[in-house]
């Protein structure tokens, strides 16, 4: 007794069309952290939430109460500005990796704080944990020390960052009810909102390899998070960009470090380079730098040097060599013509299956496994030419990657239209 | 592993608009049963059938499979026809304690199988309770020989009768998802089912004082119900009758086993009459008695000597002293004038605080408690005269009660127009 609300009553305004007041948006999800709410009660919500709605006040009152179930990093004691980038997640997006130093390099912190991924490829942490020796275990008071003097730093997002986020995000994945912007645009700002940076470029993907494939949610989901984060006090703007192709020419962990390298010594596939440059440019305009030119940064050699400082403070040995997979197969083509696409989401399919990727959260992710793509969209093949090279330690895996390999390629007579990377820009 | 079907798929089906498979509609039930399907996932998936909808051979299939899930008693074998009588509920509802002895006066079995009630009053087991050693406690080979012999009998329902719906409804009750049409008919119907009657008269309530106020959805609630009991082969015919003002003088427990008494001796309230005789018309009509006289064996005391012998049988003494509250108290006009109406709900609400009904399973009613109606709509007052008695062994309760009795009457100038019970009769 002594709540102020009960759990059903809450969920029937919902479930009748009604508007939850902030006061109940509040209570409920306090009360779910307590154990007042149960599952299947928060469960029943979440699906009245998915197929009613949410309006932006009460989006907003729920990601606040998301923020308030933990602590909330500040960092405005730093001698630079914070701004931090969140991607929705596409196949053989690396840009992370070359971001965070690039951004750094111009005197901004890049305070990237991250959780373990679910999907076609690791998250940026298994990404980052293939080069040996490097943690993303890193305390409040490290995490601050390293974005002073690195100004760049990944590191794993503390349990105690939006609480409830975690364990409503461990429900709706069981729960069918992952799909609604509210929900999507709360779990990810409430997380963004409590790492405690300044400024926030949100990347959104849209196309077969991203999580909403559409571009009218996508572009709902932008505005969404741009208005939640702009009404929390962080300086927030949105692109919208392509994920019908995969980012570059590699998927898998230790496959797109290697690809993020080449980037980083003013190399790697134009497409990478393309969007690195773009999300720089939007978080040095947030950090009071529009000016600053990232593709200089790349080019000579500045935002190498904080990659290998920022490799080195987190334990690992940017020099050392990567791993490899013990075994690799290659594709190749049935017919000769024009590569009209490469679909990102069978891609990223053929690099779960060889191992690049995780089920469960307790699932390994193999640091070698995935695929190399060695056409692109518009390069003209003959019968016989090898298209991508599969990479995993696990043998018997190869067939039903090879399978979902195979599809994700186009062959036709006439080359596709032109790539547009970036479809939109919202905010700011 | 090895299930045929993924939760969550079928979840998402079901919240995206689509149609169940017979197959998926099966599953999912069983699985819940097996605990193979999460609380949290039946939660999300009453909630989206809530929303959504089921169609008629969705609602068909979830009905058998609850059903299935437990044991389906047969009384093929007696002598006599059966014929059941299912009333969604309704404050002063008292016409089942009459109605089972003047079925069976005729020489048809009524196998009156019941749960425990939640909300205003009791249900039909607390209210016999009240009457000394009475048990509702039978086994499946005892009801049998009752029915033979006796021919009516009210017991519990046991366990083993469509377990996947003592489940769900546990769990609908707290997770919002009740008010679901498809969801209430096939948990009544599956109940009904399971308990082996070849015949079934269902009383849908409509107003204030009903599980569902309005007459459209009591309409579509009892033409799904029809349409599922005949189509499991149990004859059913349905009416919708009124439930905006309470049915008799009194509301609960040993105060309604005192009127269901006066109406088997040929007196009591003539709505509640009426109503026992309407039902019971029902009931033998499809029991292949559509000419026997309901009204003659209240009067003639042959219903009596079938509701005594019933009372014996299990136990009870039906010349026994029934249990008075303690406390009681009265409400008076504060104007004169004609009563206009006496609003179900609000005297529900006052019986159950005073402790007639019960709010979770485990609590105790008590059986003196409740409202004793001294005038009824169409009378006329005077300023001062006294219109209701409240019974209660908690007198600390009866200041919130006589509040929501005192809302219930309205007084006017003018008198109502007529009461027409019985609104609608379906099937058949």
């Amino acid at each position: 007794m002594g709540e102020p609300f009960d759990a059903v009553d809450v969920i029937v305004t919902k479930r009748d069309g009604g508007r939850l007041s902030d006061a109940q948006v509040g209570w409920v999800v306090d009360a779910y952290v307590r154990g007042v709410v149960a599952e299947e009660q928060m469960a029943a919500l979440a699906m009245a939430v998915l197929l009613v709605g949410m309006d932006a006040a009460e989006t907003a009152c729920w990601t606040g109460a998301m923020v308030a179930s933990g602590r909330r990093l500040d960092f405005a004691g730093l001698s630079r500005p914070t701004v931090d980038k969140h991607s929705t997640g596409g196949v053989g997006d690396k840009t992370t990796l070359p971001l965070g130093p690039v951004v750094a390099s111009f005197g901004v912190a890049v305070p990237q704080l991250s959780g373990r991924g679910l999907g076609h490829t690791g998250g940026t942490l298994d990404k980052l944990e293939s080069i040996p020796g490097w943690s993303p275990s890193l305390s409040p008071d490290q995490i601050r020390a390293q974005l002073e003097s690195v100004g760049a730093v990944v590191a794993a997002a503390g349990d105690d960052l939006a609480p409830a986020d975690r364990r409503l995000y461990a429900l709706r994945d069981i729960t069918g009810t992952v799909a609604s912007v509210p929900l999507i645009a709360s779990s990810i700002m409430s997380k963004k909102i409590a790492e405690g940076t300044s400024a926030l470029v949100l990347d959104v993907k849209v196309g077969t390899g991203a999580f909403l494939p559409d571009a009218a949610t996508a572009r709902e989901l932008a505005q969404t998070m741009v208005r939640l984060g702009e009404g929390a006090g962080v300086r927030t703007t949105a692109v919208l960009t392509d994920m019908s192709t995969p980012l570059g020419m590699t998927v898998g962990n230790a496959l797109e470090v290697r690809e993020a390298v080449e980037v980083l010594a003013g190399g790697g596939p134009p497409d990478v380079v393309e969007l690195t440059c773009v999300l720089a440019h939007e978080m040095l305009t947030l950090a009071g730098r529009p000016d600053a030119d990232p593709a200089a940064a790349l080019a000579d050699g500045t935002a190498m040097d904080v990659w290998r400082a920022m490799v080195r403070a987190q334990g690992g040995d940017p020099a050392a060599p990567l791993p490899q997979a013990t075994c690799t197969d290659d594709l190749t083509a049935t017919e000769s013509g024009t590569v009209a696409s490469v679909d990102a989401l069978c891609v990223g399919t053929a690099a779960w299956r060889l191992g690049a990727g995780r089920t469960r959260r307790d699932d390994q992710v193999q640091p070698g496994a995935g695929v190399e793509l060695l056409v692109r969209p518009g390069d003209h093949v003959r019968s016989g030419q090898r298209l991508a090279r599969l990479h995993t330690d696990t043998p018997d895996r190869l067939a039903r990657a090879r399978e979902a390999l195979a599809s994700a390629f186009t062959i036709a007579r006439t080359p596709p239209s032109p790539r547009r990377l970036v479809l939109d820009r919202i905010g700011g």
